[in-house]
């Protein structure tokens, strides 16, 4: 009943089943600072755009796309020619500019204006631009905060969520992860997508140790198990044959 | 005193006595992300209408019942013939629908329009249609949501149980469980229902393993011991005489 | 200058220094949920009602005591018929009835219609219909629930213990547990009343174990060990002189 | 510069620099439910007034004087001989009595009639009665929650701890420790008084074990390791040369 | 740059580079009930006093300074008679003073009147009368307490120190350490002061182990490692060259 | 697409991959009091000023310059010098100067006149003033407790960045950890910025370890592993080939 979606990164669609990611679904990638979560989403879109024909869009919240194009051409790969030839656009949807010195530093209770109407209009807008068919926010979590309220914010999601089912396109929602330990408390977001996988970095004793897990994957048989993986100079690479050393 | 429903998930009955859930009660099945909750509930259902002839009710809060469907066919369970020789009923209670792009993002503080009332006229219309003996709440959490006072989440509960108590069914409710360790803290509603099938899964080491677990079931003596599960091909598939792996 | 009251399940009474409970105190049975404190508190009446000829009442404010009753027929006992005889009364006072569909949901804050005087009145009024010897109240968390502050709780639970101090009953009130682990913080009830025990499951690895443990029993030297405790098909079965397994 | 009170407590001198408390100080006794605190402190009291002419006064505030004797009848002290002897006195200053039936249950906001000034007039009134030289409040925890505010509570006990320094006698403050585990939080009470006693019943692997210590005592080495005690048909008994086993 | 202020407690100075304390610095002494910190400051006051012409404030918010100087008379330090010389000089800055029963429990929001400015003042006037070179406040806490905004607190605590960077002397702050575990959160304080030294008692097992331990000292080179200590019949000794015992 | 700023601190440049921090970034040094994050800071704008003419500026929000001058001096900085040729220069943002006794504990609610402004245009003087490559905010920490609301925090640290990517400076934001332990909760900030180093003391049984570690750098390939490091009297040194011992 499914097409699938490979993601194109190194040892990932092997733990999807040989597959891919189940196509129309919504994934929360979630990860602490330094995991590799915005590289995971660019080389997905990246792969998409270059080896299947799927141009993406990726939506930042956080970072300028000029500054993430720069961050990411460690990797070699060309962002700019692939934005220039209409296969990935970058929109930047960052609730607050700094105008002038002025604004700065003021109260911006009226951030309640950056609506989710105007974060699914430019992912809209993105889509049909380039007839996209893989979408990317980056990171939700600053979306997520213009409400305060637990329960408005699980409504703000699922509005979300039920709107990206109807675009047509295979979404990440990249979100940031609190603890750093390997017991943790589910965050609300994970029982609401399709799909959820962690980039984790664990401290195993004094070592640094690189986890990729898929937790949730609905519609697909997945191996659940933590699989350890590296940032490399090509990008991610996961290794779905290895255990994570103790 | 006891009539018993065979749930028919290979494994579970021997667990419950060797015969099944007491005959009414009020199960929760509680369990993190992808940790099968749902296709545990569908293939319930499925093995009553297909293997006992019971007929059953899913109520959804959260997935659509297309999308449901759709994420079980990996399992090979023909829902939509189920449905039409109704032998089941999928029933969307879901509190809030995105209508248009306007409404999206607005606080939504009118939700308690949807009332415990609306809810449980949903189950009573689903069982009556059907004359269903199971029914399914997926997840119940969503329902709870609506009362931000712990106290009125509690009578609420208590409403819903009572309700369902007079339903003539045996019915699962399924939940959301916070933490990932072993030990934890019990959640108010495993004090109000008759029973509790908790579907973790665990870190060993750097090793995911799954435990399903009855913890409580009134009328019934029970095997409580956590006992390994597998998601297959075909479903869970629980194995009641083997130990979790350290 | 005490008498004692034998509970009559066996290992119980060797483990509260060979002669069972003081005779007027009030005894906090403490567990989480399928733990087998209902089961408990029945056959502490049960015995006293067909052992020794002492009456009891039970006060139930979650389950019906039909449902509790039929709970029960696992372990062979004639409820319905030590309830004709007038050797058991069960009471029903749960603070809510769902009257009708409109009801359901409201928030019902005039709960506090549901005073301590119901309850002791209740209480009062079986132990003089059957003059009875034993009461236990199952749950005494329901009725806390009605004080949400903290300093109202512990002053109506004192005032509940004074009230029984002059019924001339020996007394069981029965209470939730929170936490699984077996590092815990004590619970204000446990320092108000005479007695304390607990029935705690706890895991041992991947293995659950059963723990009795007699915590606090004041005017007699009992034994404070925790012991292991099943429930076998003739109730709650404790072993006084083993140690529980690690 | 001191004098020194024995407890007479078998164990307990030695470990207090082989001399007891320095004379004046006010000493918190604190532990959990069934940790013998009170036997610790009526103990406290015989030996007093039996071996060294020292008249005590024992201010309840939660069990009444009767049930307390009673209790304390397992040790074979002749509390009502030494009561009448105006050895000892026994005195009541429970915060709330059940007049009747009607009152149950009301919420005592009222309750701060019952200030600081009525429980030290109390304690004055006994002290003079008698000539007491030892003095214990049990518990004092009832006293603090008549102040919600932490601020207030800190104040309240510090007001007590100044009138006692000017009430010539050696007091015994009980109290009520919140968790079960060796680490814990420092209650702010330890902070004010010129001693702490912690009486703790620690779970060893499976097997309950009571420790004894001294974590401070102003103006006098002690010996501040913990030390297993047993609670025997004689009282308390320390064993001051052993270690607690693991 | 600095000139710097041996401590004369036997062991710290040799922690503390060689030479002791950066002269004007002000330090945090930290530590549970019982550990040894006020007789550390009086010790810090008494040497400086005695062994290096150092005359010494010390400024008490808990403890009258009778019982101070009575507490301490264990070591054999002749405080009275270095008050006499002007060597030392003891101040009471006690927020409340209970000046007759009806004061006793009433409410003291008026307590901001106890200002900042009070203390300040105390100081400067103890330094100038007997020109001083060591102060001592104990304990910081009651002080802090004054501010129960967070924020107030930190600006609070920062105007004390900015006051006592110009009053030329060699300042100890005594504050009271929460828990007592080896792992911790960092109290705000410890980022406004120069240094900071804890005094921790710690479980080893069933043992009670004393640990001393320079966290930080802005300007000189010093031992972070924990070292054991005793409390002897002396004062505090700490052993430079020994490593705590597992 | 990057130059690279070398941070001259032996051992970090070889953590870095062997060439510094991408030019134009804003880090986040976070660590425990005493854990060199202040040394770490002055050594970088130390070597820069000194070994690669970049120019810097220390803006302190803390510690006087005077006395950060002085505790510098154990490492044989000569700042002054530095300070006179316009190499460096040291910027005092401090929110609250006590003028006199007067406004001593006056709770300063009119601190928020302090803006992100004032310190934006310290830091924008101070660069213009001596065309400064490297800008030291110490410690962030203290402009973040100006917003008591998360959000508000988190708006202001994104204004703060946004306008540092224009300045043309490789900037260091100075920030308090708050616990000790290895496991974690990540703190907001270090989802904005563009890199984190955290300098750790962490406990490994009784000894203390000094743990440099490089969590995140966008657009820099690092090693992750965490890197002993000492506070020698050359300043800090990091051991990028060794491991931290157990």
């Amino acid at each position: 009943m499914f097409d699938y979606v490979p993601t194109g990164i190194p040892g990932v669609d092997a733990i999807l089943g040989g597959v891919g990611i189940p196509q129309g679904h919504t994934i929360l990638i979630s990860g602490g600072p330094g995991s590799g979560k915005t590289t995971f989403a660019i080389q997905f879109l990246h792969q998409g755009a270059t080896e299947r024909g799927e141009p993406g869009v990726y939506i930042t919240l956080d970072e300028e796309p000029e500054d993430v194009k720069k961050n990411m051409s460690q990797f070699g790969w060309d962002l700019d020619r692939l934005e220039k030839d209409k296969k990935l656009i970058f929109i930047n949807v960052s609730p607050i500019r700094v105008a002038s010195t002025e604004r700065a530093g003021l109260i911006q209770l009226g951030m309640k204006e950056f609506k989710l109407v105007k974060l699914l209009e430019a992912v809209r807008a993105g889509v049909e631009e380039i007839q996209a068919k893989r979408v990317v926010i980056d990171p939700v979590t600053i979306f997520m905060l213009q409400y305060p309220d637990e329960i408005e914010r699980i409504y703000a999601m699922r509005d979300l969520i039920a709107d990206f089912r109807k675009n047509g396109c295979t979404n990440l929602l990249i979100s940031e992860l609190r603890g750093t330990g390997l017991e943790r408390e589910h965050q609300f977001e994970e029982y609401l997508v399709q799909g959820v996988i962690l980039l984790r970095t664990v401290m195993k004793g004094d070592k640094l140790s690189r986890m990729f897990q898929v937790t949730k994957m609905r519609g697909l048989a997945v191996d659940n198990q933590p699989r350890p993986y590296d940032i490399t100079n090509s990008g991610i690479e996961v290794y779905p044959t290895l255990t994570v050393f103790k």
